[in-house]
């Protein structure tokens, strides 16, 4: 098995609420296949899809499909006052600051959101992880 | 905002079961600070952290941290046999398959699977999208 996630997939309740939200942060979707709104990453897309399909496709309740469990999706920024204006950006765009930028104890800063579903993220600043040109981020890069 | 996911964390209940998952399946991780283990993805990193620091950090409780919730994660495969091969192998490293292979309307073939902290991932061959050489997945160039 290959080093790659090649699609994260959302379930979301309203996919055009939820697509206005990531186009408010300032991203814009790219032409897909009926009944998913996909967002090109680096190497990767994240797509929109409606948590009762993934639901029928799992085989699983859609009830069972909350948030994001155990799992967060972290955006790094690359310098320190831009985590505080994503924030902003976030709960202005209809998003939910769970826990507000603040400095941690290995030098970053970091504050923790969620988007209209309740899929958690983090927004990030790590002075030992600079992101490449193109912002990719590799940890082993990093050391 | 970029469009950009720099790091997909998991919470784990325990660090080196979920390292040695992953690791079964081939992944290799690359050196990290203490409290992470991280495998390099294209343009990102997977992370593993404990379960209950990331409650900790996100002021959350543990036990509302289960699966991965309505998101999934995709590893998408260059032939269509190679899905039944990994399947096979997660079950086989401790992993459940949620979903046996399956061919699906839209002309692939996909599994749904779990690792041993119940992240679901989709394990899929899309004949219109295929990957780069890097491996890299981008559902543009796919149309």
């Amino acid at each position: 098995m290959d080093q790659r996630i090649s699609l994260i997939t959302l379930g979301v309740d309203d996919m055009e609420r939820a697509a206005a939200f990531y186009e408010a942060l300032g991203w814009t979707r790219v032409e897909s296949p009926d009944g998913v709104i996909a967002f090109d990453l680096i190497g990767q897309t994240l797509g929109l899809y409606p948590k009762a399909d993934l639901a029928r496709d799992m085989g699983v309740a859609a009830e069972t499909l909350k948030g994001s469990g155990g799992v967060t999706l972290a955006h790094n920024l690359r310098e320190k006052h831009e985590v505080g204006l994503l924030a902003a950006r976030w709960d202005k765009a209809g998003g939910t600051v769970l826990k507000a930028p603040h400095d941690v104890f290995w030098g970053g800063c970091i504050a923790y959101v969620a988007d209209p579903d309740g899929v958690v993220w983090e927004l990030a600043w790590n002075p030992h992880a600079p992101l490449g040109q193109d912002g990719a981020f590799q940890w082993n890069g990093a050391l």
